[in-house]
């Protein structure tokens, strides 16, 4: 039963899970081992020192934790913060409204700043709250670095500006789970207290794999937190990190030899823009001001007389390809192209070519090759040689 | 960099994570896909009906967690408890208590039960206590059906009869981490409401999924239960189920397919004794009385003059095999060989040969061959033909 | 090591080897087994009875050797022949020139029928030879059903009309290396003797297994064949078939596997015309006229001032694309963009995407998108539903 | 459709194709590319270079053809003899057999010498015939080193010292398919001049390529030898090396990476003796005497009163072990046990156990378990602790 086969290849172009390296999957093809062997946590000590260079973190503690993105983000919270605490949470998107519902429901009082769906975070609210706070009621202040919903960017280093402005204490929380590895992300540099990201995003692995890194003052917070905690619980990890077995319970042993694998292929992404193709096209951008285009998903807004959710189910039925649907407040008005993860040039120009052939299934009045044609000329322009066949 | 390469295959007797049958690692060897394509919800709705097979019920409700066993206890216990609550836990071995060691962190009032390690859940004292409790302040009887740590089997028919006849309302929560597909597990049969199992365990797949079935009873507890819970939380997941499509995050596509493929492998388990062969080398088994006799690991006590430690360092060493250790109270004092998941016969005699030679080596006067004698009359008597090549 | 790792996949889009789909890739992914278990020639069985679909024959017999489309020839040659048997053979391009210097190193007398190359075989010269030759001298016409080097197909059932007409005993042997599989073939209809194709063609397999079919008269003829031959000597085979283990020497265990699973997945191949885009760019397609256009390979001819070779070169340098090389008399000249195997729509238009951007970069005026555009029309109108999806 | 599946993996125990190392099944997990791209060739290159040391010649040039060692044997003889050629052959088992039944059909004038089976070469014989061939008649002696069949190993450095003693001129072309990176062999000292094995035995790879190496005196031979040939001509070969492209034809991608792990993964083998295990049971080695034991397969001799078919028969219906059929003349006398490739000392451990069951099912009175001891006891003193985990 493979409910997936059609000729071909799968063009798996969503915001995630994605495409995985051919060397990643076959570091994964094996056994089990035996995880208290000698040789798990070798390989696991290579893997904690080398995640940190992806957050930019010499001072981070990181730990790789068998859950997925909303379990970071859980992990994120409970240890650094008690229930009660006043938290700002910035609401831009899908993924900020689903992080946001979680700190409801964990007991924090949330602060939530909403921004329109296709801006950025609205950090002028953010300064006016912390200048307010000289109480430091405030104990954290929660973005998502890269709204995977819009397609929007926010700026993490003004965040800390304003921060240090007000030399406020909160803690620094940032989802980058569509941001790190594919965007320019320093955790040391922009004073971030929690960085998280989940292994089937930039990472290009498969999902099960919650990476989170704790700053010191994060660790400090943790010695104090009295958010009720287990299986999230950091402390348990720094136990068997002291012992040398760094394990408290079992992890996947494919997902430790695959993210050795992933670690040791990381590259510069060169993917900028299918955001010319969509303008070629004659259409619009879900994030409304450049300074917050995403690089890892373009939101592509539709005619009012389209749905795009239709797009989205012909680019599965009728060419297989993967596209990801709009979500809540843009639920039929946008879909949204991946590219983030293990891809590269023609396999997206093919990606919009297909977009162009089902744009037109649906009516609308696109000139075939035209948004292909943009992204050629500018790709054209600025893809260097493969370093290793010059 | 492989850790772990040496000649020929390793020989993983530990009792978790098991070997992985092969088809299995075919079926995991793929790219990620989309999981809102209409492949993963297709593929979704098999598995969750055909997992109610392993747990023999048919009105238990199945959840596929991105977690490991120590996340499967916590959404047992969070789903269905409320802090304070007073429950019923039986200490019998090393993953008993690191259970009650979580039951204790997430504010439940638990009355601990403890036996001498080696012996099973004292379920005379769980009788005192039940018949005690007319005010039915007990809410919940936590049970570890198979103690990894020992090598003990509780009988669960005995525990559900008790609490019938005091016709206690008291949840029967039930870890079958090391039991589920491998030992006779009946969750309607046994009136168990929560039952939970980890995939690296007799399912043989890797680890990272953590299944846990909850009966009708436990769903309408869930409902008022007061537990903090959001990653954990089951009502996320009946809302997508409602959906059709499944998963509140992202599941790893890899495990997915691999439980498909695991299910459809699954077969009766042969090994019963190794325990002849600990005979046969004057040795005894760390459980105590043969009603407890556990058919997934066997503990084996070895002589005051002998650290068992040594043992499971020159079987890695020496042999290329890997061995449990003792933990805990029995650390030192047992070893323990793990007969669980995809094994066949010659492979667990070629174990016991290994476990010969590395005694004699430690020094203790073991006859070469002669648990290996042991355990091959029995099995010569007792494995059939391979249906397949009658 | 691994030289050709890139971000993304390779676009491997050569006449072979080619894409191998993923389940075939899964069901090659095992250890060796027993050849002369009970369970390799059930299999092999199975294989021998589907493998004659592939070239609709009932009557012929089928071996599977393990070698090279270049051994299948040898095999299909040495088996049917004697030294000095006089033998008419169609050279129109690089493949049947490499298949007639075999003929001629094996020591047949070879009467070579030449077209230019890009034209189909001159059967006007057939007919012509074959009515002056009442005596029956001519033992075998030999015909490369696709030209490779030039994307020409050339008419079997018109060969065979002819030595019908001329009611000619002479064998029909047959070069379907880049047809079998991919175009319409049909060996007892067309009264084909030999047929023979490579696993690593439209099987989309690796290489190393050469598929050759032999009619009752070719198995006759092979009974008093003197040519020397033992690797490929027939009897060996039917020696083994008779006693049911079918494997005079080791076959590849993956490859068995992989014929299986290849076989489930044959499937109807769409990809008619990119021969629209090389049209919509401007140039010229090497085969010269539409009667002989393959479809599986297209030869596109380059203006004199561009060397064909720097687009191969530039494609796998900047684009990691692998296109095919002009070879022998138009080498410099054309460039091959291979479609056959396990390829789809959006995959060829990302690479006729790429063929335009060095098109562009090696200096002739393509309008960028055109060749896309072109291609995408087409397929647009004529491509269906995936059936399993609809 | 699986075939094959049992519980745990099989017990792969015959001369070939032997247990493939994970990490060359891990390197072969992959889709083909394009064999002109610079890749291929730079990885061809180490290949030819690092397989020298395999043979142990630092003049020897190496082809990796696309066949089996059948195949290997025809490239060996067609490339340096003219039909007719006088060679001295000898016939010790199965194999020989085979080979000497090719030499016949190529049409050499061959002299067999002839020993019992189960005794190695007769090599006063040969010092004899080249002492009487003043003339120099004599072109070429073949020798297989390793008989499979009989698990005799033959000494090649007194072959060469007989032909040096007598200054004669005759080619030393060498079998060394079951031998070849198992045992000790030593292309340049021996003066061997064509030398050849098949990557499914001791390089535990898949079949499918044939590695054959000539010594410069075999290449000149090659220049004058009047042997029809073309799939297997050294020429197509040495043209293309010349080139840097070094393919005549299109290689299987799979075995080139394959082959590159394998070799970057040789070990030193230890399995000695489960020869002491034969002993051990009161039977008798095929090999005669003690110097011709060979290190790779052991040929046990069953009493009369049973039939060695049926031990290998139970052994795959019963135990999911793969065993060794005695060959021709033996056959129904002889069951072997090959222990060549990726295998370490628990699976031998455990095999042997498993041939202890079967000889109790077939009515032999073995005493369970007593050539595992004898077996174990021989290991214990012998094997080294594995280099990584000191």
């Amino acid at each position: 039963m493979d409910y997936v086969y059609g000729p071909g290849r799968n063009h798996l172009f969503v915001p995630g899970p994605v495409n995985i390296p051919e060397p990643v999957i076959r570091a994964m093809n094996r056994n089990n081992e035996d995880y208290r062997s000698p040789a798990i946590p070798a390989l696991t000590k290579t893997l904690l020192e080398d995640v940190k260079k992806i957050f930019k973190t010499t001072t981070g503690t990181p730990f790789l934790i068998p859950t997925t993105g909303t379990g970071a983000w859980e992990s994120a919270l409970t240890n650094t913060l008690s229930p009660g605490d006043r938290i700002v949470s910035f609401l831009i998107g899908q993924f900020s409204l689903l992080w946001i519902d979680q700190q409801q429901r964990l007991n924090f009082n949330v602060d939530v700043v909403e921004s329109e769906w296709g801006q950025g975070a609205n950090l002028e609210i953010l300064a006016a709250k912390l200048s307010a706070d000289s109480a430091h009621a405030i104990k954290a202040v929660c973005i998502v670095h890269n709204e995977t919903a819009t397609g929007v960017t926010n700026n993490l280093a003004t965040v800390r500006k304003i921060l240090d402005h007000y030399r406020h204490p909160a803690l620094l929380l940032v989802d980058g789970v569509s941001s790190i590895c594919a965007l320019d992300f320093r955790m040391d540099e922009w004073g971030v207290d929690v960085a998280l990201t989940g292994s089937q995003k930039a990472l290009s692995m498969p999902t099960g794999m919650g990476i989170v890194c704790a700053s010191p003052k994060a660790l400090e917070a943790s010695k104090t937190a009295r958010s009720v905690r287990v299986f999230f619980d950091w402390n348990d990890y720094l136990k068997f990190y002291k012992m040398g077995t760094f394990w408290p319970y079992t992890p996947s042993i494919q997902l430790l030899y695959g993210l050795r694998a992933a670690l040791d292929l990381l590259f510069e992404e060169v993917f900028k823009k299918c955001r010319l193709a969509v303008e070629a096209w004659g259409l619009k951008n879900c994030t409304q001001k450049a300074e917050w285009y995403s690089d890892t998903v373009t939101a592509v807004v539709v005619p009012p007389y389209i749905d795009s959710a239709e797009i989205v189910r012909r680019a599965w039925k009728r060419y297989n390809m993967s596209l990801g649907l709009g979500l809540n407040k843009v639920a039929g008005k946008v879909f949204r192209i991946g590219h983030l993860g293990n891809l590269n040039e023609l396999q997206l120009l093919g990606c919009l070519a297909g977009v162009e052939m089902i744009l037109k299934d649906v009516g609308y009045p696109v000139k075939l090759g035209s948004g292909v044609a943009a992204a050629s000329a500018y790709l054209q322009n600025t893809i260097p040689l493969i370093p290793s066949r010059i």
